[in-house]
């Protein structure tokens, strides 16, 4: 298994609910559906990631990694997202040096926590 | 492998470091372990679990469960922390009911991640 990028699609970033538009976590996995996904990540949406304050949220993790949250992101940082999630992949303890952290995960982490298996 | 309670033991929780005291996470992490920990759960140190803005914090993750973060707590929880913490060890998956969670983790969960093998 490789890294997941959960996307929480329930996610209405502090803002009123608009019958027949999609709230702004359902529009970021929409986003990302839209590109293509790199190598070695797997796009799962999630309902709440309960960071509710900091929405939209997504999150990294897989085995033997550190977990990331990151929000607040928007349908526009897709790309952004996809670039670092690719970094994550690449990784075999889920951290990325430092300087090749994209802007958005450096500023807009809101927690991490280890893998099950760190000693 | 139970519960894991990750105890942040380098937070500052936005104060300033005073020399030869230790900081909020540490203090935390000081009460815990001066108590009886509950059957199925590990309390681990870790160095920044990266929710500074929202610390002191900690974090409960275990096999095929959700994780959840939590903060700002402080070594006055440390008991509640400790209930909270044996109330998720003793879920398959580690969602406890809601009127079942102490007020402390009803109203300062700072995110949760679905276990990596949700579906």
């Amino acid at each position: 298994m490789g890294a997941i990028l959960h996307v929480c699609i329930t996610c209405r970033a502090g803002l009123p609910l608009v019958e027949g538009e999609p709230c702004a976590g359902a529009r970021v996995h929409a986003a990302l559906a839209a590109l293509n996904v790199p190598a070695g990540v797997t796009v799962r949406p999630v309902e709440c990631l309960s960071a509710c304050k900091h929405g939209a949220s997504i999150a990294l993790s897989g085995p033997g990694r550190w977990s990331y949250i990151y929000g607040p992101v928007s349908e526009a940082d897709a790309a952004v997202i996809l670039d670092g999630a690719a970094a994550y992949a690449g990784t075999q303890d889920g951290i990325v040096p430092w300087r090749e952290r994209p802007a958005l995960f450096r500023k807009n982490v809101i927690a991490r926590l280890p893998a099950l298996e760190a000693t």
